[in-house]
């Protein structure tokens, strides 16, 4: 790091985690048990080949995830890994800023440039420029648009 | 739900998410470039088999564990599923009420009293409540400690 080293953490806090599962409505149902949460919307996202749900947990989020394209990546992923924790998304100031950032440092990414996710804008750092884990940044100026 | 209906969501926040690696030092290498962290400290567990940081990321926290066990859980969850999210830890007010609830609730529990953990007084939930996920809780007046 040059410029950097004097600056503080780039990222605010977790924005949310995300779990794939196979069955949703299921799933909702037991955290509502264990988190005594409100009812929540499940949406279908088709062009991800997905069906979602944002859930608020006091000032955080899970999101949860199905798989309704056989062939997509989530159904991948449960199939090698089984059910459970599939990304964290930090919230940063300015994604595009961020990314640039990164991109300046090698640091490998999913996505160059923000994409509408639904937190808001987004874009995904590739897994191997963690060591594993999958890393997905949402611009505050529009979480929840 | 009978008298909790009317209740709010019974966790504050996510408090940190976790992540097992083999190389903690790499590791943390690594997310030090992406978030612009400041030098965390590793400390050695014994008792859990593990190596293990806790790093702020803004107002959030990642912890990292590195098995130093061989046979241990965490050694046995990196050569199933590989390195990556390991577990969800939610904020709470009162962590033996909350565990009193779910209990009766027939929520299946890895902990039935808080006991002390790397981010204060934990207990963690069995994977089976939430179809596959491992969720930590950590009661709040004891954060840090």
């Amino acid at each position: 790091m040059t410029e950097g080293s004097e600056t503080p953490c780039t990222a605010r806090h977790i924005h949310h985690v995300c779990i794939a599962v196979r069955d949703i409505e299921a799933t909702l149902a037991s955290y509502t048990a264990l988190f005594n949460l409100e009812k929540v919307e499940i949406r279908e996202v088709k062009d991800q080949g997905v069906k979602a749900a944002l859930v608020k947990i006091g000032g955080s989020e899970l999101e949860f995830i199905e798989p309704t394209d056989p062939n997509g990546g989530i159904a991948r992923f449960i199939e090698k890994k089984g059910e459970g924790l599939h990304h964290v998304c930090f919230e940063v100031d300015d994604l595009q800023k961020t990314l640039d950032r990164l991109a300046a440092q090698d640091i490998q990414l999913i996505d160059k440039a923000p994409r509408q996710g639904l937190a808001g804008m987004i874009a995904f750092l590739h897994p191997r420029a963690t060591g594993g884990t999958l890393i997905e940044l949402v611009d505050k100026d529009t979480v929840g648009r």
